[in-house]
C-alpha cells in the first residue's frame, strides 16, 4: 500500500497528531457548497485518490473512511484500494453518517471550515456533545499540498435578458431587497455560486461544465457588494469582462476583491459591523460563519432557506420560450449523434466510448448558443453502464459492440438554456433480461410523465409511479428520479426533487425537472431513460387547482428494445404521441438521410 | 339565534370573563385522547352542538370557532347554524391550526388541561409567546353542565389468548419493561385505551364501538397499577369482570381506583416520587403531566413515543390466522346483506337507509364471536352518501330508490379482530358520471392492492397510487387512503397510514390498513371503495427486500356500474382473481339462493 495517497494520508495524521487533533474531516465541497468544486478544492481526490463528483472522507489514526451515495459505490470500492480505506454508504436504510460514527470515536475533530457548511459543522458539534470539540482548521491541507491550484480566475460575461431570457437584475434585485425590508433583515450574504449568477445575470466558467464565478455577495437596502478575484480579472484584459464589470457598476453592484469578503462584510466607513444579517447555512461556509458571528454578534444572524433558490428554480414564461427552441437544437444534435452511431456500427466500423463521446459533443457544439456541456458525458456500453455515473477510462478504450445497450448520458449549457438528457438504445440483438429492463424503466419514465397532480404536491409524493413497475419486478434504482435543472446554470438545482426520500418543497409551474427512472446490473447492463419535464397548469376543477408536466426533451425513445406486452394502451399511446412529436418538431431541422432515419425510428408500435 | 347552544355559550362567556380569560379551547377528546370520547366528555357537542368524531372548539368574547377536517365541512357547516360560529377548515393548503390562530387575538387561554393531549398544550403555549399565557382548568364546563354524565362503568373481560390469537399478558409486559430497562426507565405511564387494552388482553364497552376500559396504567420492573373505576365495577357485581379482576391480579396486575392516579405514581411506602418516568406527550393529558412533572421533577420526566403502538399495529401470526376466518365471517354478513338488498329493491319494497342499516347489523350480529359494531353504520344513499361520515337521521328517514349508487361503510368487533368495510352498489340504473367515478375509485383501489415496494417505505410513498386514477380526471377526496385497524380494538389506529400527508412510519409485515379512496360529489352521490388490506413480505432479490399487500376483505365488488374501457388488463385481471377469490371462498357458508346470486355478482368482466 505504499502508494501516493497512502503517503499523503500518512502526513495528514502527523500534521494531527502534531495538533492534538482525534480525527480530520475533509468535504468533497468547496467555500460555496458547491457541487461541483474547481481543482483547488478537489481535496477528497487529492488526499484519497477518490475521483467522484460526491464525497466527503474522514481520517483518525486507525480509520480512513468515505462516504458516499449508491451513485458511486462500485467506483468508491476500486478507487479505496489504494488506501485501504472503507465505505460507508449514504442514502441506505441505517445509514451511519459522518457525526453519529464520530460521536463515540473522536473528541477533538478538525475540520477545513471553508469547505463545509454552517449545517453540517452544527450536526458535527451536536453529535460531539459537550465533551467533544470541532477545530476550525481553514485551508488544513495548504502546508502538506505542494502545487495547490489557485482559485480560479475565468472571463465574465453579463447576459441580456431581452435576447436570452430571463428578468433583468435590477428586477431581481428589487424583489430581493422586497422580501429582506418584509422580513428586516439588513444585509444578505450570498455564497452559493449559482444563486449569485442568477441574482447578477453573470456567468463566468471557473468550474467546469458550470458557468458560474467564484465569489460571494453582500445585498443590503443601499449597495450590492460583489466579491470576486478582481485583480487576477483585470490582469485577464479581456473586453467582455470588462465592459460586464462597467455594466454591473451602472446597475449599482461594486466588485471587490475575493478575499475582502471579511473588510467588506463592515459598513466601510467606521469598519463597524451593523445591522442584521441574513445567511442560509445550508450553502454559507463554517469559517466565514464564525467570523459573522463574531463579528455581528450572533444575535444579529438570522439563519434561513435563501428565497432565491425557489425563485430560481421557477422558469419564467419568456426562459421557457427560449427553453423550446433550446431543446429543439439539443434534439436535433442528438439525433443526429445517434444516427452517426447506428450508421458506424452498422457499418462495423470500431467506435470506442471515447469516440462516441466526442462525436456527440462536437454535434452539440454546432448549435448556436452552445457554451459547453452541462456535465462530463457518459458514454457506457454494455457492462459500463451499470455505474451510474461510468466515467471513461482514457488508457483502456471500450468498443461498442453490435450487442447490446449503450447509455449515453449528456447535456448541453446554451445562452438559452441548460439540457439534460439520457437515452439507453440498443445497438444489435439484445437479451431478455436486457428488453425487460428496459422496458420497465420506460413504463415507470412514461407513467410519471403522464401524472396529474393536485397544486401542493410535493416530487416525493409521485416518485412511486416511476418505480413501481420496477418494484412489481422487485427490481429498483439506488438515486434520485428527478433533480432540478437551472437555466444556463448547474444542471442540479434545488429546491423541488423527485426522490424516494421526504423533500416538502411541492412541484410548482416553471420548474424544471429530471425525470429519469433507471436499473443497474454489476457485470451485465444499465439502463436509463432521462427526459426534463416542465411543470405547468392543468386547469381547475371543483376538486381544486391541477399541475402536469410537459416532456421539453425531444429525442426520439428506440422502439426496437421494447417487450410490448409490458406496456399497457395508455402507455403505448404515450410513446406513439411523444415519438410523433419529437419526428415533426426535429425532421424540418435533419438532412433528409437523418430525417428519414427518423420517420423509421418514431413509427408507432 | 336564541337557542340552548347560544344559551351555553353565552354562559361561557360569562365564565371567562369572571376568571380574566381572553379564549377558552375545548378539545374534542377526552382524558386519554381517544377519537371517540364517551358521552361525559362530547364536550363539543354539548356546548354547540356539533356532533361529528374530529372537532375543537375556540370560543372568544365575539367569536365561536371550530376547528375539523374535510370529512366533516357539510356536517359543521349546518351544525354551526345554531350558534354562528365559523368553520376553520383543517388539514387543507394554508389551514391555520388554534394555536396560530389564537396566537395575535389573545393573552390569556383556559384549556380543559384534562381534555388536551401534552403536544397540544405545549404548541399552544408556544403560538401565545412570553406574552401571553395557557391556564390549565381541569373539567371547567362542570359548574355550566347541569347533569354531566359520569365516568362509564362496564363490565370487563379478559381474553383467552390460546382460542382468540395474540400475546399472552405476561410475555407482552416482559417485552415492555425490556425495553423501559434498555432505555433506564423507571416507570411508564400509560393513558391511551387502546394501549392498555392490548397490554393487559382487556376489554370493556367504557366507549360505543371501542371494545375499551376508561383507565390509566403504571408499569415498573416491580409492579403493575391499573387505575379503573374499581368501586364502580365492584357494584356491578358481575362475575366475568370479578374472574378478570382475579386473573389480573395473578399476573401481579394491581387494580386501583381511578381517581388514585395521582397517589399513585408514588412508591406508595413514604408517598415520594422517585425514579425517571416516560410518558407519550401525543396521548398523555396535560392536567396529569402538570402533576407529574412538579411531583417527580421536570428532568425526570422523560416524552417519547410508546412502543405499544407500533407493537400493537403488528399482527401476530395466530391473530393473522384467526383474522383470515373472521374475514370469511364478515364476508357471508355482507353478502347475506346485499342480497337481502337487492331482493328488497327488486321486489318494489320500501327499504330506508335505516333499515338497511339495522338489517346489516343483524346480520352480523348472527356471526360466532360478535361484539358489537366497530363504528356506527354508514347506510347512505345518492346525495347521503356525498358525506364521507353520513349519520341517518331518525326524523327524517331516506328511502332507497331503483336507481343510482348506495354506500355502505360497516364493521364488526369480534373476539377475532375488527373489521371495516366500504362497498357502493348501484340499486339501479347509474349515470355515466356515478359509472365513472365508481370506475376510477376502483382502479385506485386495485392499483394500490396491487403495489409492491421495498421495506422501509411509507404509506405516504404509495398514496397516489390509489389517487392517480381520479387526479388524472382532476378528482380528488379529502380524507386518507388508509388507517391502521386494531385486533378486537379501535378500527382506526396507527401508526402507519397511507395518506396524502407526512407520515415516515413504514409499512411493515403483519399491518393491517385499509385502502379506501373515494370521491364525493355534495348533492348528487358519494362512492367509497374500502378493503383492509395486510402487509406481507414478497421475498427478496439482489435490489433488496419486498413487502405488498394481501387483500383481507372478502366480499364480491359489484361489476354492472364499471366502465371497463377505464380498466386496462392488469386491473381487470385482479377484479376477475379477488371476485373468483370471494366467491370460492364465502360460498360454501351462504345457502343455495344466496351462493347462486353470488355466483352471477362474480362472473368475470
Amino acid at each position: 500500500m505504499e502508494n501516493i495517497y497512502s503517503h499523503r494520508v500518512e502526513s495528514l495524521r502527523k500534521l494531527m497528531f502534531r495538533n492534538g487533533w482525534d480525527a480530520v474531516v475533509i468535504g468533497g465541497s468547496d467555500p460555496h457548497s458547491s457541487e461541483y468544486p474547481a481543482p483547488r478544492w478537489r481535496q477528497v481526490e487529492w488526499l484519497i485518490g477518490f475521483t467522484a463528483e460526491a464525497g466527503d472522507v474522514v481520517i483518525t489514526q486507525d480509520h480512513i473512511g468515505l462516504w458516499t451515495d449508491s451513485r458511486y459505490f462500485i467506483q468508491a470500492e476500486q478507487q479505496l484500494k489504494a488506501t485501504g480505506g472503507e465505505l460507508h454508504k449514504t442514502r441506505v436504510p441505517g445509514a451511519v453518517g459522518i457525526p453519529q460514527w464520530l460521536s463515540d470515536r473522536a473528541k477533538v475533530v478538525a475540520v477545513d471550515g471553508l469547505c463545509q457548511n454552517v449545517s453540517a459543522v452544527q450536526e458535527l458539534n451536536d453529535a460531539l456533545g459537550e465533551e467533544g470539540m470541532v477545530v476550525d482548521a481553514p485551508d488544513l491541507l495548504d502546508e502538506l499540498w505542494d502545487g495547490r491550484p489557485p482559485c480560479p480566475v475565468t472571463p465574465i460575461t453579463t447576459l441580456d435578458v431581452e435576447a436570452f431570457g430571463g428578468v433583468s437584475r435590477s428586477c431581481k434585485l428589487e424583489w430581493l431587497r422586497g422580501w429582506m425590508s418584509e422580513h428586516g433583515y439588513d444585509k444578505f450574504l450570498l455564497s452559493s455560486l449559482d444563486e449569485i449568477a442568477w441574482l447578477l445575470n453573470v456567468r463566468g466558467s471557473d468550474i467546469d461544465y458550470n458557468p458560474l464565478v467564484i465569489s460571494y455577495l453582500l445585498v443590503t437596502q443601499d449597495y450590492v457588494r460583489w466579491f470576486v478575484e478582481k485583480p487576477g480579472l483585470m490582469d485577464l484584459d479581456e473586453e467582455e469582462t470588462s465592459a460586464s464589470f462597467v455594466e454591473l457598476r451602472s446597475d449599482g453592484v461594486e466588485t471587490m476583491a475575493y478575499d475582502e469578503i471579511y473588510a467588506g462584510l463592515s459598513d466601510q466607513k467606521d469598519g463597524t459591523f451593523g445591522g442584521t444579517v441574513f445567511i442560509d447555512p445550508s450553502t454559507l461556509n463554517s469559517h466565514l460563519y464564525g467570523f459573522i458571528k463574531d463579528s455581528f454578534g450572533p444575535d444579529c444572524v438570522v439563519c434561513g432557506t435563501s428565497p432565491v433558490i425557489l425563485q430560481k428554480a421557477i422558469k419564467t414564461q419568456s426562459e421557457i420560450e427560449h427553453l423550446r427552441q433550446t431543446f429543439v437544437d439539443d434534439g436535433v444534435a442528438m439525433e443526429r449523434f445517434l444516427h452517426w452511431l447506428e450508421s458506424e456500427i452498422a457499418g462495423g466500423r470500431d467506435v470506442s466510448e471515447w469516440k462516441a463521446s466526442e462525436k456527440l459533443t462536437s454535434f452539440r457544439s454546432e448549435v448556436p448558443g452552445y457554451r459547453g456541456n452541462s456535465f462530463e458525458n457518459i458514454s457506457a456500453y454494455g457492462p459500463s453502464a451499470a455505474l451510474p455515473h461510468y466515467v471513461i477510462s482514457e488508457d483502456d478504450p471500450v468498443y461498442i459492440m453490435p450487442r447490446g445497450l449503450y447509455l449515453v448520458d449528456s447535456g448541453g449549457q446554451y445562452l438559452t438554456g441548460t439540457t439534460d438528457i439520457t437515452r439507453t438504445v440498443p445497438v444489435g440483438e439484445c437479451t431478455f433480461l436486457e428488453k425487460e429492463d428496459y422496458t420497465l424503466v420506460l413504463k415507470g419514465m412514461i407513467d410519471l410523465s403522464m401524472a396529474v397532480f393536485p397544486r401542493g404536491t410535493a416530487g416525493c409524493q409521485i416518485d412511486a409511479l416511476a418505480r413501481m413497475p420496477l418494484w412489481k419486478a422487485k427490481r429498483n434504482f439506488g438515486h434520485g428520479t428527478g433533480h432540478g435543472v437551472g437555466y444556463y446554470l448547474c444542471v442540479h438545482e434545488g429546491p423541488q426533487s423527485i426522490r424516494y426520500q421526504y423533500n416538502p418543497q411541492p412541484l410548482m409551474p416553471g420548474m424544471l425537472t429530471s425525470n429519469e427512472p433507471a436499473i443497474y446490473r454489476e457485470g451485465l447492463h444499465g439502463v436509463r431513460h432521462e427526459n426534463l419535464v416542465l411543470c405547468r397548469e392543468a386547469g381547475s376543477s371543483e376538486f381544486g387547482d391541477w399541475l402536469e408536466f410537459e416532456t421539453m426533451t425531444l429525442c426520439h425513445i428506440d422502439t426496437s428494445a421494447i417487450l410490448a406486452d409490458l406496456l399497457d394502451d395508455e402507455e403505448k399511446a404515450w410513446l406513439n404521441a411523444y415519438n410523433e412529436r419529437v419526428y415533426r418538431l426535429l425532421s424540418p431541422h435533419l438532412s433528409d438521410e437523418v430525417a428519414g432515419w427518423l420517420r423509421g425510428k418514431t413509427k408507432a408500435i
